[in-house]
């Protein structure tokens, strides 16, 4: 059997399996966003994620600032979907010799603005030969800590009654992704966006703090990031199209395909966070909820009658056979 | 310019010089074994390293459970060259989608045996689609603390008078790993070397606790890794070659270069040790003298009759011209 056959969700869970047993120290382990541990007076976050050239960005179409920028930006993503803050990163380069020197230089470029942007501290790293470019960063945090506990925002936390709720537009990447491979330049606001996630931090810690339980960020695509929310939680969840906040230049360049890429589109970047209704409302800038969570299974999305209008695609799956 | 013409340390400086500032919290940054920094009321350390196929291994010859097992090894290698305690891991795995299930799943066993041999939590991950596989893992510890603040083993701690010694012998990997390509069964004692580095993590905790003030994990070879510390201690390093540990076995194997393996092989994982000579032999079990501190720059190695025969060779620099 190949691992094309499982994909990224089944080989993740194989591992979990293959981990004897929890850790005293561990909170939070495999699959959620970040990992939590317990360290001497805090809980500390930590997550890592890779960027692959040809996988996650094609040289010569993605500008290497931006993969750079990127590279970093996606943890702190995960961060914020815990609630957490981030601190410091450490970053695995993998380069093959005949890179030019100032596509590296354009590289820490994007890594430095991105740490600086979000006050991470980039402490270290390793260099190593590979065929292809590949960009591996490593992202610790601390949850911010109430009178019982670290506050955090899990993926198991959701419940018939609450609203789902999203931080920003989405399909705006993915759009961008698409105009930006059919040859439209890096300056382009859509591709814009695709190129140069603002993942919404401060807005997961006041989440945290206001005592909201759940969110996940919008990376893989919304039905298949909130499929991890609603399998983890033992709930379903019901979304309302017509709720669902897809930017007018998104109607307007993929008029037939608008939802779709807002649905599982993913790289958005944004926060879903699913919450008491009055708690969500009261965040800011406030989110728009888009649905709630129901007794039962799954993800579906619904039209203004009623009708079930969940698009066949549901997001990135890393390996799964299409 | 291409990348191959700075190689993997000209590239880490130029990150370093890129990187504006650094940061209070940040005590150690860019260009130690792992990054140090400072969290309510501890220190934490940070480091991260990846295995490329076809670069660090190659698939049909290290068996993947090695791989796995090798994997974390490095890293926690790292963490013992400061003298700290490793923690916490998180891995990012990249997989071609025909990599058979049974391959991934002997990787998963390797590291979940290197975690529990060493006391380390897997705390988590990622996996992606690429090319050919590579395994990053990314791992923090903590620091030893004394009365006046955290106990480290930096690379900047050298001063002449100190002694140079070694935790074990040298060559045994790099005999090992031509032994392996040779066509060597995995069982051969010199591969077995090779393929399962173990770190002696405790040594470099004792060193810290008794004062020692600089250590470096041999990983890229002898000569190029003391010529870290040479430099970063602004000090010359003499070593002696009749005192270096070379086994019986490297000798037989390869008479001719036994002593090239030894300095510039890499990959041993031994703790190379600088400090007083009376803490440094009050170590248990104690390391081996192999050299001393000098006034000056660079390292050198001398025959019993102080004859300069120092291998042209003297390690492995990822990406550099050769």
């Amino acid at each position: 059997m190949e691992v094309r056959e499982i994909g990224e969700f089944g080989l993740i869970e194989r591992l979990r399996r293959a981990l004897t047993g929890g850790h005293p120290r561990l909170l939070v382990g495999i699959g959620d966003d970040a990992a939590v541990w317990r360290a001497e007076g805090r809980f500390l976050l930590f997550t890592i994620d890779s960027l692959v050239s040809g996988v996650h960005f094609l040289p010569g179409r993605h500008p290497w600032e931006d993969v750079g920028w990127k590279a970093l930006a996606v943890n702190i993503s995960d961060i914020m979907a815990m609630g957490g803050v981030p601190e410091v990163a450490v970053v695995a380069l993998a380069l093959p010799p005949d890179m030019p020197l100032d596509h590296v230089d354009s590289l820490y470029q994007g890594l430095e603005e991105c740490a600086r942007t979000y006050d991470v501290t980039l402490a270290g790293g390793d260099i190593v030969q590979a065929p292809q470019v590949s960009i591996g960063v490593a992202l610790v945090g601390r949850a911010l800590e109430g009178p019982e506990g670290p506050l955090l925002l899990r993926r198991d936390g959701a419940r018939p009654g609450h609203v789902v709720a999203v931080s920003g537009p989405l399909g705006e990447s993915a759009a961008g992704l698409r105009r930006l491979l059919a040859g439209a330049p890096a300056d382009d606001p859509l591709v814009r966006v695709h190129l140069r996630p603002h993942p919404p931090l401060a807005l997961g810690q006041e989440a945290a703090r206001k005592g909201i339980p759940c969110a996940i960020d919008i990376s893989d695509g919304l039905l298949q990031d909130l499929g991890h929310v609603a399998r983890m939680s033992g709930v379903g969840i019901e979304l309302w199209a017509h709720r669902i906040p897809i930017p007018q230049e998104v109607w307007s360049a993929f008029p037939r395909e608008a939802l779709t890429l807002a649905c599982a589109g993913g790289e958005d970047y944004q926060l879903a966070l699913v919450g008491r209704e009055d708690i969500v409302l009261s965040l800011t800038p406030p989110p728009t909820v888009i649905g709630r969570v129901i007794e039962g299974e799954g993800v579906r999305v619904l039209d203004e009658r009623g009708h079930d209008v969940t698009p066949q695609e549901r997001g990135w799956n890393h390996l799964r056979q299409r």
